[in-house]
């Protein structure tokens, strides 16, 4: 794919474009093609990994993108994650297990694996230990309008421009700064937390919630499995190169494990982008969450009424709604 | 993999079994593997296609086995699919396009394909043409009893086993006949519509409302793509093989489709199950959505208190609570 997965998806399968006759309702995309320069914010190169797979088969280049997870989200894990990348630890991994429809994972193939036949890679010092209550955000309110109440309508609010989503999980869910969060009880930010959307990336842990340092990581590959919010750390999301993850051959073992070390996927290396060369350091923005722009993205994927639809919907699940991620054209 | 990917997926990733103190909550997979035989109602073969794929490149089979949508919903293309796969029409095409978190679809690659290169293949005599009042069922309302008000907890209801979900598309979401469907309003059946969930199979169209004869049909590989409800026919639901499917690779043209004749995946055959040799028939079932046991799934889907979870979420979107199938044992 020569575009970030996160961009918008196009719709109508085989839709020849009709003579224009009144000027259709512009798509999504189209209301994201259509932003000025100031609605996209650039992403920081230090939030930015690089993890470069074997080439493919036919000896094409793998490379997958993630975004890290900004302050006050998660960043214990996304330390550790700086930490384990700049150690070199996850030099010479694997991707270890496919689950179709749920996720792909990768990290030590010895480790807690089991399919493993060696013995596990030891950790580099100074990783820290969350917890239990390190899964939702305990922060001070303030940045959301104090006097906006709840308002479950999919559509957008006069003056506020951030959509609010009626959700299946939360009392509602909504975007900040270029995020999906749900919240217990919006505008209440003191409860609120990041979902697993496709693409969202994630800590693997055990029984125990302590568990879990950066070192096993898994993307979701299918539908969105929102009850792990607040049950595992989410630490970032794919924002370029997903396919090479999502088309990879499903592991026959117990939850979608590969049942032998030839089908691993080997990872060469991952970076932080900005331990890279300069010319190698990608170079990446997203559409601001907070724009009038994307207020109009979020209304229209809630609503379409481009020519190929019959019967807007009048709404949107929080994971249908992709913030969209695309290469700084500098 | 071994089983449907219907059945439900396993979650804890590198979870180590705990010495059982206090017996812990069964898992969803759990209460599914305790339901009784008489739980699981059979899948005439007349509702099942089995879609042959050329071998993978290693010689592995690869078949898919599809469900087709039961009455009143969607019957004229369902109708049409049949008449196609006994005309032998589907024989001899292709999967023509793989799009990231979305669909896949396959169809004669010269119809209306943007990468066609020959002439499109001509259809079988006696096609239904369905239209826009076809996209969703006006039924006479009585099989839900009619003093049920609308419940959007997301929970069961004491002396009505059926789940009522809260949706983001529709006044709620709930199951019957082993189908999810959103409503417009509870528990008024007159105005409900079944939902594109992953694997569910709909029929490809153009800009007008009555194109699309069920020649191309696409399955959900990525995010439930809900806005496309009540615009596209949807008429089935791939029960087994799906991975054949969701694994291929992305197609690189606009939209996914492959941009080479040799990236297309040859499909062999679609028969009607019935019309294959008795003992080449698949054989399956689906836990009953009025059982007291799919109750007690879904709400243990909606609120995990298995070893893992930390924080049960208090709901569940209709996508995520996926109708369990499996090949009868008989």
């Amino acid at each position: 794919m020569k575009k970030p997965y996160l961009a918008v998806m196009a719709l109508a399968a085989f839709a020849i474009p009709a003579i224009a006759q009144d000027a259709p309702a512009p798509s999504p995309n189209e209301i994201v093609d259509q932003a000025s320069t100031d609605d996209w914010v650039a992403i920081a190169p230090e939030d930015l990994l690089v993890m470069t797979l074997a080439p493919a088969a036919d000896g094409t280049e793998r490379k997958v993108v993630i975004q890290l997870m900004p302050a006050p989200f998660s960043q214990g894990w996304v330390e550790n994650i700086r930490l384990l990348a700049r150690s070199g630890w996850y030099d010479d991994i694997s991707v270890n297990r496919v689950q179709d429809n749920y996720v792909v994972q990768w990290g030590d193939p010895n480790y807690d694996n089991p399919e493993a036949t060696g013995e596990a890679k030891p950790l580099p010092e100074g990783l820290r230990m969350m917890g239990k209550g390190d899964y939702t955000a305990r922060v001070p309110v303030g940045l959301i309008s104090p006097d906006i109440e709840a308002d479950f309508s999919p559509t957008t609010r006069e003056g506020w421009p951030t959509p609010i989503l009626r959700d299946a999980y939360a009392s509602s869910a909504t975007f900040e700064s270029g995020w999906p969060f749900a919240f217990r009880q919006y505008p209440d930010k003191s409860d609120r937390w990041p979902v697993h959307c496709y693409g969202m990336v994630g800590v693997g842990r055990g029984y125990s919630p302590d568990t879990g340092s950066g070192a096993e990581l898994y993307t979701v590959i299918g539908h969105a499995p929102r009850h792990l919010d607040r049950n595992i750390a989410l630490v970032g999301r794919v924002i370029e190169g997903i396919e090479h993850l999502s088309s990879l051959p499903r592991g026959t073992g117990n939850l979608g494990f590969y049942e032998s070390a030839e089908e691993r996927v080997p990872i060469q290396t991952i970076r932080v982008a900005s331990d890279l060369p300069p010319a190698e350091q990608p170079s990446f923005e997203y559409l601001s969450t907070e724009s009038e722009t994307f207020a109009r993205y979020a209304e229209a994927r809630a609503n379409r009424r481009d020519p190929f639809f019959i019967a807007p919907a009048g709404g949107a699940d929080i994971c249908n709604i992709p913030v969209p991620v695309r290469r700084d054209a500098d």
